[in-house]
C-alpha cells in the first residue's frame, strides 16, 4: 500500500473535521453535465462543489457516504461500449484508493446506504436531483432551504468550507497564477486601430486559461460599459479613450476559483480624470488589504472602502461634505453600488447556493440600506478565510438619474464637477486575499495595481 | 414603418410554411439559462433551437405564440433594478419589430394562449419544462416522444428545417469561415519542443471562435488520441510523431452551428504511414462529396465512403479481399466504426432532440450491423439539405483486440501489415456540405483537405 496522497490526507481530514461536527451519515452527489440544446450536446460538466470538498476529483455521476470519517464512493464503470467511444478511464478502484475511500462500490449499492438519518444537499442539476428524491424517498428542497439532519450538513460544511486547507491554497494559488497571467494576455491583446472589440480581448484572456488546462470559474466580464455590472456582451469596439474593465478568473479542474478585476485604458494611457478615479478605487482597495487581517469585520472593510471612496471623491471635488458624514447617508452608493467583495473557494462567490448562511454570521441579515444590502460577506475575517477586495466606481445611469437620487443627494453631488470625468463609465479593482495569522496575504499580487505599471502591459 | 428586415422576411416565410403543415396553434419557449455550481452562476445561455428557427433572436426566458402565420412576442421587459444591473437592453416592442412579431406581451398574457389544441415541443432545462407543463396544464414529454398535436408540430417542423433557406445558409456560411479560421490557427499554434499540450492548440482554435463573438457548437475534440472519438480531455503533451485530431466548430449567436476535423502532423511532416492511411480517408472524403447531390441516398454516401476505404486498406496491405466483399463482411468498420455524418443546422447534429425522426426517412430505423448501426442520417439528400461529410480511419482498442472481431476478421486483416501504421491512432477529414439543385457545395472548402497543403500550414 503506497503512502496516501496529499489529495487524501487533505479529504481524510475533512471528513475527521466532518465527523465532529455531525453525527449523520451523509452521502453527496456529483452530478452531471446538462443539455445544451440536445441531450447529447452538453455543457461542461461541473461537479457540484459540497461533493468536491470532500472527494477531490471531478467525478460525473459519481456519490459519495461518509460516516464517522469513513469514505465510500459510489460509481459505475464505464461499459465495453462507453469505453469504446470514450476511451480507458482509470478503475472505480483506482479513483477510490486517490482519495482515500475505504470502498468503491456500483451506484445500485447506494439502496443499502439510505436510511431516515442520512443528510445530504440537493445538486444544481434536475435529473441528478430526481434520483437524490427517489433514492431517500423524500423530498430535498434547494440547498438554502435544508431543513433537519440536511440543515447540520449545511452547517457542518459552512464551518468547513469557511477556512481553507494547505492543498485547498494551493489549488487556489494555481488558479490565482493562471488567471493573472490572462489578465496580462488581455491588457497586451488591447491594440487600438484594428477593429478589435470586447470580444478580441476576452478571447486573448480565456485562451490562457483553457491553454492551462482550467475553466472559467464564472462568465468572464470584459467591457468597455463598466458601468453594467452584470455584464456579459462582448460586442462593442474599443474606443481610444474607452476604459476595459475586465473580471475574469481561472478554476483548476479539482474547482478551486479565483477571481481578478483589472480597468485599463484602450489607447494604453489613462487620461488624467481617469487616472484621478483610478488612484481613488486603488486607495480603497489598498486600504482594505492594509486593514484586513483576522478578527477584523469584513463590514467593516467596505466601510473603510466607502470612507476611502468618499474622502477621494471629495478631494476631487465630486461629493461635497465630510467622508463620514458622506457614507452615513449612502452617498458613495451612488458610486458604488456593490459591496467590497465576498467568499472565495469551490465556487467564485463561495457556497453562494447556501443563500446567506455562509456569508452572513448567525443572527445577522442583510441591511436594507442602499449602501450595504448588496454586501455579500458580514463576519469576522478568520485565519484561513479567502476574500476578495474589490472596491469600484461606476456612473450607473439608472442610479444617476433616478429621480430620487438626484433630489437626495442634490446637494452633496457637485454635478457639473462629476460631469468633467465623463471619459469613465466603471472602474474596479479586485483580488483575491487570504487571511493569514497575522494579516494577509494578497495570492493575486502578481498582477500590478499601479495605473504606471498597467500602463508598462498594454503594447499599443 | 420601415421594410421589414431579411430576418423578419425569412421567418416570415417559415411561419407561412408551418401554417402551410400544421392546423394547430404553437407555443414554443426559449429557455433560460441552467446553474453551473450555484444558481447565479450559470452556463452561457443556449436558446432551444425550435424556438430559434422561427424567433431569430438569442432571447432568454421568451415565448412565441404562432398561429395562421400569426407571430406574438411573450416576455418581461427588464425591471428597473434588472436594468441597473446588466445594462440597457431593447424593448419587448422593438424586438418584436425585429423579428416580424404582430404584438408583443408579458409573459403574464401567455394564459390567455392555452387551449387544448396548442401544440408545443419540451424545452432542455428543467424550470422551464415545469413552467411549460403548469401552463399548458397537461405532461410533456421529451420532445422525441411527443404525441398528437405535438407530434403533428415535430413532424412538421422536421420538414421546414430539412431544407435551409438564403437566411440559414448565410449563418452557416459565416460560422463555417469562423471555424475555418479556427482550425487554421490551431495548425499555426502546433510547435513542438515547448511542452505544448491539446490545450493550448484548443485554447488557439477556440480563441479565434470566441474573438468572433460567436460560441462553440458543441464540445471541441482537439486530441493526439484520435481513436478515442468522444474525447473531452485536453491534458496530454503533444509528441513529434503524433497526429493531431482537431473536430471543432463555430456556431453563429443566432445559434447557426458548423462542423470541422482536421487531422495533422505535431511535427509539421507527415510519415509516410501517416501520410498513406490519410490520402486513402480523404479519397473517401473526396469521393462522398463528388457524389453527393439531390436524390441519392446518404446511406449510400455512407457505403461509398466505406468501399472507398476498405479498397484503399486493400491497396495498403491492411485488409485481404474485395472491397465490396469486405463492407458486405463490416470489415471497414474495425477501423471506420462511425457513420459518415449528419445533418448540420440549428444543432451540430441538426434536431437530434428529436430522435430519428429527422435522420430517418419515415419507415426506417438503425440497422443491427455493425457497420450500418452508427449512421445517424439515412434518407434522400435534397436541395437546401446541409450533411457533414467526416469519414475516418481509427485504431480502436477496443474493436482491434476484441476477441470476436479478431476471429471474425482473422484471416481478412493482415495483422503483421497492420502494425507498420501503429504511427496512426486517428484521422478524421470533415467538411460541411451543402445540397444544390446539380450537386452540392462545400461550405468549409477554404480550409485545406490535401496532406501538402495542411503540412504548410503548420508553422514548426
Amino acid at each position: 500500500m503506497p503512502f496516501a496522497s496529499s489529495l487524501a490526507k487533505s479529504l481524510e481530514h475533512r471528513r475527521q473535521q466532518l465527523a465532529k461536527h455531525l453525527d449523520h451519515p451523509v452521502l453527496l452527489w456529483s452530478g452531471q453535465a446538462t443539455p445544451r440544446n440536445f441531450p447529447a450536446n452538453t455543457h461542461p460538466f461541473r461537479p457540484s462543489s459540497h461533493f468536491l470538498y470532500f472527494a477531490g476529483l471531478p467525478l460525473e455521476n459519481a456519490v459519495i457516504h461518509m460516516a464517522d470519517g469513513h469514505l465510500t464512493l459510489f460509481m459505475d464503470e464505464a461499459t465495453p461500449a462507453e469505453a469504446l467511444w470514450h476511451g480507458p478511464s482509470p478503475s472505480r478502484t483506482e479513483l477510490a484508493h486517490k482519495i482515500g475511500a475505504g470502498k468503491a462500490l456500483p451506484l445500485e449499492d447506494l439502496k443499502h446506504f439510505v436510511g431516515d438519518q442520512v443528510a445530504t444537499l440537493k445538486v444544481q442539476d434536475n435529473a441528478t436531483a430526481v434520483h437524490q428524491e427517489q433514492l431517500l424517498n423524500r423530498s430535498i428542497p434547494i440547498a438554502k432551504q435544508s431543513q433537519d439532519q440536511d440543515l447540520a450538513l449545511l452547517q457542518a460544511i459552512v464551518q468547513l468550507r469557511m477556512c481553507h486547507d494547505d492543498y485547498a491554497l494551493d489549488e487556489m494559488r494555481r488558479a490565482a497564477g493562471v488567471s493573472v497571467a490572462a489578465h496580462r494576455a488581455g491588457m497586451a491583446a488591447t491594440k487600438l486601430g484594428k477593429n478589435l472589440t470586447e470580444a478580441h480581448v476576452r478571447a486573448a484572456m480565456e485562451q490562457v486559461i483553457m491553454a492551462h488546462g482550467m475553466a472559467c470559474a464564472y462568465n468572464s466580464i470584459v467591457t468597455v460599459h463598466g458601468e453594467v455590472l452584470h455584464n456579459n456582451h462582448y460586442h462593442y469596439a474599443l474606443g481610444e479613450n474607452d476604459l476595459v474593465l475586465a473580471d475574469v478568473g481561472a478554476e483548476t479542474k479539482a474547482g478551486w476559483a479565483s477571481d481578478i478585476t483589472r480597468t485599463w485604458p484602450a489607447g494604453g494611457k489613462f487620461s488624467s480624470t481617469q487616472r484621478d478615479l483610478y488612484d481613488v478605487v486603488l486607495a480603497a482597495h489598498d486600504a482594505c488589504i492594509e486593514a484586513a487581517k483576522p478578527g477584523v469585520e469584513y463590514r467593516e472593510l467596505h466601510l473603510l472602502a466607502c470612507r476611502t471612496l468618499a474622502a477621494g471623491l471629495v478631494d476631487l471635488g465630486i461629493l461635497i461634505g465630510q467622508p463620514d458624514d458622506l457614507v452615513e447617508q449612502d452617498a458613495h452608493a451612488l458610486f458604488f453600488p456593490h459591496g467590497v467583495g465576498h467568499l472565495l473557494g469551490l465556487d467564485v462567490h463561495d457556497m453562494e447556493d447556501l443563500g446567506d448562511l455562509a456569508g452572513y454570521a448567525s443572527g445577522r441579515s442583510r441591511s436594507d440600506r442602499f449602501g450595504l444590502g448588496f454586501l455579500r460577506l458580514d463576519r469576522p475575517l478568520q485565519t484561513g478565510m479567502a476574500v476578495t477586495i474589490e472596491p469600484g466606481f461606476y456612473q450607473v445611469p439608472g442610479i444617476l438619474e433616478d429621480k430620487g437620487n438626484c433630489d437626495r443627494y442634490a446637494h452633496i453631488v457637485n454635478w457639473d464637477r462629476l460631469a468633467q470625468f465623463s471619459d469613465v463609465r466603471g472602474i474596479r479593482i479586485e483580488d483575491d486575499v487570504l487571511m493569514t495569522e497575522n494579516g494577509c496575504e494578497v495570492i493575486t499580487k502578481d498582477l500590478p495595481t499601479h495605473a504606471k505599471d498597467i500602463e508598462a502591459l498594454i503594447t499599443n
